[in-house]
């Protein structure tokens, strides 16, 4: 399928100006022509590698040249900007650190929209604040060509093995073509609804997952503080009521489970950090649309007080660590 | 086996002077002897009807003697006081609302401890302060019998079905004991520890499904107002991290599950006032162990400013109701 | 003083081009020449009233028309946009609900700086972020104008009877020309630092304020409830160490105290929605920051509650009630 | 005045028994009999001096004999219990840690109650949980005496020098004969009303000025953030509706103010292991009234976490601190 057809209804719902006029992509779906794929971090390396192990010629481009010299090695062709990108490749995956490395790679001076082509697909996978999917998904469909959001859940592990789940927000008809990409990377790819509901279900996941972790280490704390043994709690919690994945897969207490971070000095896995700007994300889109998330919004002040007092880099459910009596205390 | 050996060691840590004398049990274990049951409301009588199913001749007692009718039509024998109970029974389970019933059904001038015999096995199924447990089996302890908390999860659906979980807190060697009358009643009987833990567990469990809930009614709330379809939105959830019992089991949101309150305007269930009563527990025991619960402490507020505004009687999940916005604003 | 040297350093930290040109004002700062006022709300109308008072010829503008009349009647010059005010008026003040409606009034198609002149002083006392301040700013100092933020303390009331208290952010040497304007409105009028410490001096009063507000309510409530006279108790408190302003000056209970809005079924005053959105943007910038909050952002979340509730347009300190066991219960 | 008339009515609300008899006083107050004192810690100590100033002959006791040496050289006799004192002292004052203690001291084996005198006074300055309270007034009441809860507000220093505020709850008829007591300790003292809310006064005030000094902590270290002088800061809210007494008469922030902790690295002062006690207090009453306490139930977590995190003894303003960036982060 060659040409598509769009604008015949409007990207965001606020749109009262229908543009009827009939777009040709020049994209084509079903061959493996160019990718172009921008931000080679932690994240995007792997994921676009996945890309070049299915087959496909990508071409990429970062701010830091030397993110891209493996991707090169495996055949990658490597390109200046991310306007570069878009004047070759008419399917561009992006993933960066923020909204506004993600304003500037898309509008900036050497921006995708500098030269993207008419029906070009652009898919963002980083993690955003939704309102600014949408802006982007504005610009990019005034200049006649497809923006998505496709955040990510699973870390480094899932990108290296092409599992991670992609939560994709943008037109309903557009979908395939993105998953067809989107399978490469992931074992999972969701459909979520209009531009900035991918963005909107990953903040949503990482709030409950936030919640939850904290809640556990609460409680795993207290029930050891009341004589419980540690194993036998988490097995009574993932029997009842109080299961939870934080209880059952991602234990934070030491020696409950093996493989994950609490039985390795918290190391590897989400960072604080990380989750902390996630529930950031979550307090602009609760604030703005004016939804009282009182826990949420507990859960990211707390991450921001361990953030100020040390566990930055540390695994996020090194907060029963946070929690519990210092030694010598 | 009618000869239990007792009082080689203490049931609290704190007890110093062992009583070294051996007890003879007059209890029989193996055969179905009368078993006295005090306290018939909504979970107390379909527990006691379980146990009369199960064979066993049951003695019962209740402040409201109007609560036994129903038990003596089944066979049941009325006793007036808890004291009587104990003069004739060597196995009683008592089933109250609170800690101060508890103290007056076991230590009051007609209570349980006024005429138990030496042996005899005690068993709380009440939810009430650990702390409270501990205290009634030293009392109970000096007189030569065993006590043991047993609490429960699981509403009068499970209680009628004889589907509950126990939770059982108190000496390892009684344990059995406890089970065999427990299981007539429960699917589930869990040994956690000495005295007081079974206390413990069912707090903890408490405590983190409150969180749990009040996360997911948040996150589902939030999601709903980004735009995301709230049963698309429990499915994201329910295959990544955020999943926990309160969205895959028991979701908060009218549409998402068949079956639940949601489902049913938040009738029936697991009324707010209980669980802010089950989370004043929790805070209690965390003040009394310096324990930090943060999201815990939160929980039981937002519980309580609900109870305050008209949600008493609601099933807990309403908390997704309480956060959404009312018509009309 | 006619002539003002600017451009020797930047308003903003991030700027890295000086503009090293000597600027000339064509402002008259010492005689009363026009001086233009947008947004003619709640507050903005009493506010050019009394430049007007002071002698100041003065030209308005609002997106509704018919909020100009009162002023038309007293003197004052209607114009149809903001564009047509900068055109004729070197001293600008405006005053709108909220950072959308500043960033229009300033940059949109028919706004200020459209026209603005050189050496104009643009005096912004909206409430908004400061983040949005500083954007303000750094557009207006590339036209070769000044702007400064100087969101004001003080309701309705102190709008009328020019007892504003104002909070001034920009370049100290455009200081005292802010002020001969500012203290026609206003009884203090204080310089706070560069542009946007203005609004950070506001928020931050604000979000201490809403702390204190609902702390004071539930301190009030328990003390009610244990027994206290409340009046007894507002007296001790404020002679303690509890006390605050929300104690001693506007006690949000009911009978303490008169002429507060809680005197007065909680109408007049500031009205929580308000509160609401002041504590979002302490959140937002406590957010952009990485600063905790951790009562901030709860104070934020209950008037969020509230919000939902029914007490949007209530004074906040209705939170007493909103905290308080509704009759019946 | 050498009688009293006593009886007529009860103590504590649920008495329905009324003791008619009319009781003798044997204890003179307007002379300068003895006063016993039990409880010489660092707050009991200088207390029991100034009464010792003001010419009154003292008995005192402490489990920590050496507690008493000073005290003797000054010319106090030294008992060994607290029956002791009351078999000879018909005025007595304690001043205690905690709940247990009083209870001890009160009820114990050896305790005041063993030996009390009908008539006599027993005033308790200790910081306890008021419920605690009604029940020792309840059991002094049936030995025809009287008890009163007195606890205090100001530290060692006010102790000292003779300037606490005492919180007097009991019967209004022997308030006077307290308050001459108090006043040699005190500059302050305030009648509440019945047993019970001279505690209940204690607590609120210390429940407000916790969330005062954390909202004080937090708002200060966000004015910082965004670019305000700290002393600027606390100048403006001090003049504006944020003004509370932990920002302009115990500022936490370093460099604000001189003569409080924070001028001298957190040390002396309140320590935050008292504040997290006096909490703790606050949400136990809370929770068996059942009233919502949401930024106290937070501000108590807040310092938990404190304590565990190595901040115990340090000064309860350090909140600042603990919520800063730690360096090199």
């Amino acid at each position: 399928m060659a040409a598509l057809l769009r604008g015949s209804r409007c990207l965001v719902g606020k749109c009262h100006n229908h543009v009827n006029a009939v777009q040709v992509s020049i994209r084509s779906m079903a061959s493996k022509t160019q990718v172009g794929f921008i931000g080679l971090g932690n994240m995007g390396n792997p994921m676009a590698k996945n890309l070049i192990k299915h087959g496909y010629p990508v071409m990429v481009s970062d701010v830091f040249p030397e993110s891209c010299k493996e991707l090169q090695e495996l055949g990658a062709q490597i390109l200046d900007s991310p306007a570069d990108v878009a004047d070759k490749a008419d399917r561009i995956i992006t993933m960066l650190p923020s909204s506004p490395n993600v304003i500037d790679v898309y509008t900036g001076p050497n921006g995708i929209l500098k030269k993207v082509k008419k029906g070009s697909l652009l898919i963002d996978s980083s993690t955003i604040d939704p309102a600014v999917s949408k802006e982007m998904a504005v610009a990019t469909e005034k200049l006649g060509a497809v923006f998505m959001d496709a955040p990510v859940s699973g870390g480094v592990g899932a990108a290296t093995s092409g599992k991670l789940t992609f939560m994709v927000g943008g037109l309903e008809e557009e979908f395939n073509a993105a998953k067809e990409l989107l399978s490469c990377m992931g074992a999972n790819v969701v459909y979520c609804g209009q531009v900035g509901t991918g963005q909107a279900a990953k903040i949503c996941n990482n709030m409950l997952l936030a919640i939850g972790m904290i809640g556990t280490a609460e409680t795993m704390n207290l029930g050891i503080r009341l004589g419980l043994d540690p194993k036998l709690l988490a097995k009574i919690l993932n029997m009842s009521s109080g299961r939870c994945w934080s209880s059952d897969t991602y234990n934070p207490v030491p020696g409950v489970m093996e493989g994950v971070p609490a039985a390795n000095n918290y190391q590897g896995g989400f960072g604080t950090t990380l989750m902390a700007k996630d529930l950031g994300l979550a307090q602009n889109t609760a604030t703005n649309t004016k939804t009282p998330v009182p826990l949420g919004s507990l859960a990211h002040q707390i991450y921001r007080m361990m953030c100020a007092r040390g566990y930055a880099s540390k695994d996020f459910s090194s907060v029963f660590q946070f929690l519990r009596e210092e030694e010598g205390q």
